[in-house]
């Protein structure tokens, strides 16, 4: 690993050299990911990693819905559903779950998770307070881990598994002791 | 299309009685993609859509590169490669590429965007104050879409593909007049 300053960033093969004033207020808003059983989602994102329930569409013609997750308490939101999804897409770090309905009554895994060929997406990442105590209380729960944190030679990530098989990494800022 | 209040989600079919205290604390931090060519993709990521890289990792062994971007200028990211790599730690909104050595030189795409079969990933989401004028500045760069404002029948978003193929969706806060 190397460290590197943010002008030595700045000259990495790529990168632009200014930033376009044009690109002014826009956002890394969301993540979408396809689930099969939004039961089983819900439950696993708001029980499990704390997410809060923020927003679902339904499209009844088109057979899909989406649900709009962010790590926050509820009652921070707008209650009204324009004002929350106005709030929703000024903010960072939503996970949006688009359920094609019909998937949760098939037999199996439905989806994707990227981590096997044909590969391209990888993971998301929760960052925690915690790591240790975090997969302690994952372990008690009965998550499935891709990677404990003992496992291999990255001792201070871990990766969890969603219900659908995709990967989850958890991390802290500070370094292990 | 269906408006739910707060207390209409809170009871949705899977969603936590109540938010574990355990959970407080935690952040969605970031989402990995894998990407063929870390040049082409650093050029798209800083360019057309105003990302800084924030920090790059070298794994020399194993032969691969992690790249850090952040929708944030550069100069308000602390200089040290530590302090750095704990505060993009702490933030929403973090997209970390993911290069494997060697990839940039093979024909043809390297990596799948997750939209046809298998299917899983869907697209990540950059929102932007005036999709209208977003999408106007990328068409004269000549950027690829996979869906104008003008297709379908959702005329308030548009995907556009970066260098490996992934979607990224457009979309503004305030309706479109």
């Amino acid at each position: 690993m190397t460290a590197r300053t943010r002008a030595e960033l700045a000259a990495v093969q790529g990168v632009a050299a200014i930033r376009d004033a044009a690109t002014a207020g826009f956002v890394f808003n969301h993540t979408m990911l396809r689930i099969k059983d939004p039961r089983a989602s819900l439950d696993f994102y708001t029980r499990v990693l704390g997410f809060s329930l923020a927003r679902k569409v339904d499209f009844e013609q088109a057979k899909f819905s989406l649900y709009f997750l962010v790590l926050a308490e509820l009652d921070d939101l707008p209650d009204g559903d324009e004002e929350r999804r106005q709030w929703l897409a000024r903010q960072r770090g939503v996970l949006e779950l688009t359920h094609n309905h019909g998937t949760e009554s098939q037999p199996g895994p439905v989806y994707h998770d990227g981590n096997s060929e044909p590969r391209g997406f990888g993971h998301i990442c929760v960052s925690v307070p915690d790591v240790r105590a975090a997969c302690a209380r994952m372990e008690a729960m009965g998550v499935p881990f891709q990677k404990k944190l003992s496992d291999g030679s990255m001792r201070e990530i871990a990766f969890i598994k969603d219900p659908d098989g995709y990967w989850i990494e958890l991390i802290q800022p500070l370094p292990l002791d």
